[in-house]
């Protein structure tokens, strides 16, 4: 059910990633095209970003540049960033949404300046100890979301039991199923294996009521089987996990792509074959997949990849729509303190 | 430098995985192609053995079939198959490493059981807590060898440092070089990320003398890189990277053959670039780098795939008689001894 909205707006940070506001405003134009009706406020020097909002009538119509020539750089430490962060165009974002001026922000810019600063300025939900990073992967069957994906390495039971909530609210809202099934990220399936926060927070979900399925143990392969709906995992397992498939990916493209350069059979073999192959990278295509989520915050932050393009970066927004459409902060709010008050949580 | 063996037998438990004797002595008459010095202790039923052996002349002159009619299941727990393993052509296998008849054991049995069987019949080399379960992977550079992958879920910063010996031997038997570089498996590169364990490695093996030379921490996505020789973790983060990256790969390969059967043209362009995709399947083949080495035991114990063709098997073979030659247990004895007396190591 969707939550109505009268107006949602958007707080894009455009000075972030390799491209800046060259992928961000475009990228913006993108999502307004589909979604004429989502406003925005974009932060950072207006000397760049008003040479290409200028071409999209439509999109200036819905948007409110906030100058500032301050931006965070993509490799300070996070906490030296965070020290000088004040009238950055990141900052800045983040404040507008604690403000209520804005729904949730959207920066392709450095990964541990913005969980710092979000964590900072917009604090978690009342209830939630840890913010947890999710994203949606495509699977065989349904998209799947995952988290942890690295915002935390050491987490207990509890912690675990939290992003389940976290996970199954937003696959609610991006799967559009009533109940989502939730799988705990495992060395393997039977109830003795794993670590003790893992079997820990299999013995919680099998007993609360929260607002998905607990399905069991997953193990790492299950995740692109599609076999659950949401993976939870502790950040360490989480991030390596993710890495590790990114690094398969790019291995295999790189062996393929070879091949198909390698005689000129292959190479017209390849051209015939185009059209094909457009249409499955359109599920291989990591763009379409874009944003990690920062969950269990008041307010969403969502981290674009920092080599996003403007196709890239419209996907990130397009999450922050979905959640903000499906009233995601509310919600979550209201299932935490459901689970809180369960004598089995307790 | 190789250590000079005479004669080097190993034990073939034929009765494990998904084909039993029909890919174990196919594969083992691969090996025997390649390598006619090496001897051959085959356990399990002589009326399955015998017709397919007898297919083999050159095999059959280094071969001594020991008969058993019992075998382990592919689905028992392993405490159960422990206990009533006597007699059976896995354990009759492992026992003739035990008693010096053979230098290393190759099964496509079940892992579990297997893993028991080993720890308690061969036990660990003096010095070493707990064996790992390491295999090679192909890199865009040279092969990797990684471990653990699954033997330990929990592990101590001592344990990590020992598997960082394993590794490096075993790089450096298989990749044939001199000082292999070893990296430690972590969510970021920064000294001050990860769990506790892991840190501690970090700074041990700055400090060591250890037959490798340590580069730091390593993300998941190095693996496939092949930043390192040697990629150490505990068995819980290794084990769900090995398995999400397993569910990548297929998930690519489906959607690939999708794309190739999707329209004529596709179809055409697939038979144009057959033979480019075949050389570069060799090196996307999981059958060229099929064996699980269980390391740090009195013996080597290679696990072959339960789903092992015989070229599959044929590659575990090859593991055994590498490590074999290049004197691996015992110098894995040394290697240990050594760092156990570095006051650096205390």
């Amino acid at each position: 059910m969707l939550n109505q909205v009268d107006l949602i707006t958007i707080a894009v940070d455009a000075m972030g990633g390799d491209y800046g506001v060259e992928s961000a405003i475009p990228g913006v134009a993108l999502l307004n095209k589909k979604n004429p009706e989502i406003h925005f406020m974009i932060f950072g020097d207006e000397n760049h970003i008003y040479p290409l909002l200028n071409r999209y009538k439509n999109l200036k119509k819905v948007s409110q540049v906030v100058h500032t020539d301050k931006m965070v750089s993509s490799d300070e430490k996070p906490s030296v960033a965070l020290r000088a962060s004040k009238g950055t165009s990141m900052r800045m974002a983040i404040e507008a949404v604690k403000n209520g001026d804005a729904c949730a922000i959207v920066s392709s810019g450095n990964t541990g300046a913005l969980m710092a600063m979000a964590k900072i300025i917009l604090k978690t939900v009342s209830g939630i100890h840890r913010p947890a990073i999710a994203s949606v992967f495509p699977t065989l069957k349904n998209d799947t979301i995952m988290l942890d994906l690295g915002a935390n390495v050491l987490v207990d039971a509890e912690n675990l039991v939290q992003f389940a909530v976290l996970g199954a609210v937003f696959a609610k809202a991006h799967n559009d199923i009533a109940v989502p099934s939730v799988g705990l990220l495992n060395v393997g399936s039977e109830e003795t294996k794993g670590p003790e926060h893992v079997r820990g927070a299999a013995s919680i979900l099998s007993n609360v009521d929260f607002p998905g399925r607990y399905y069991g143990f997953v193990e790492g392969d299950d995740i692109m089987k599609g076999v659950v709906d949401v993976v939870v995992s502790d950040g360490y397992a989480g991030n390596i996990a993710l890495k590790a498939a990114e690094g398969v990916s790019n291995f295999t493209q790189y062996y393929f792509k070879k091949a198909f350069r390698s005689d000129p059979f292959a190479v017209l073999g390849g051209l015939l074959a185009f059209f094909a192959f457009r249409r499955c990278n359109k599920r291989l295509d990591p763009r379409a997949y874009n944003g990690g989520v920062f969950l269990g915050l008041n307010g969403l932050c969502i981290k674009s990849h920092g080599g996003s393009d403007a196709f890239a970066f419209s996907n990130a927004l397009r999450l922050a729509v979905e959640l903000t459409k499906h009233g995601y902060v509310n919600q979550i709010a209201d299932d935490i303190s459901h689970l809180m008050n369960q004598e089995s949580f307790l």
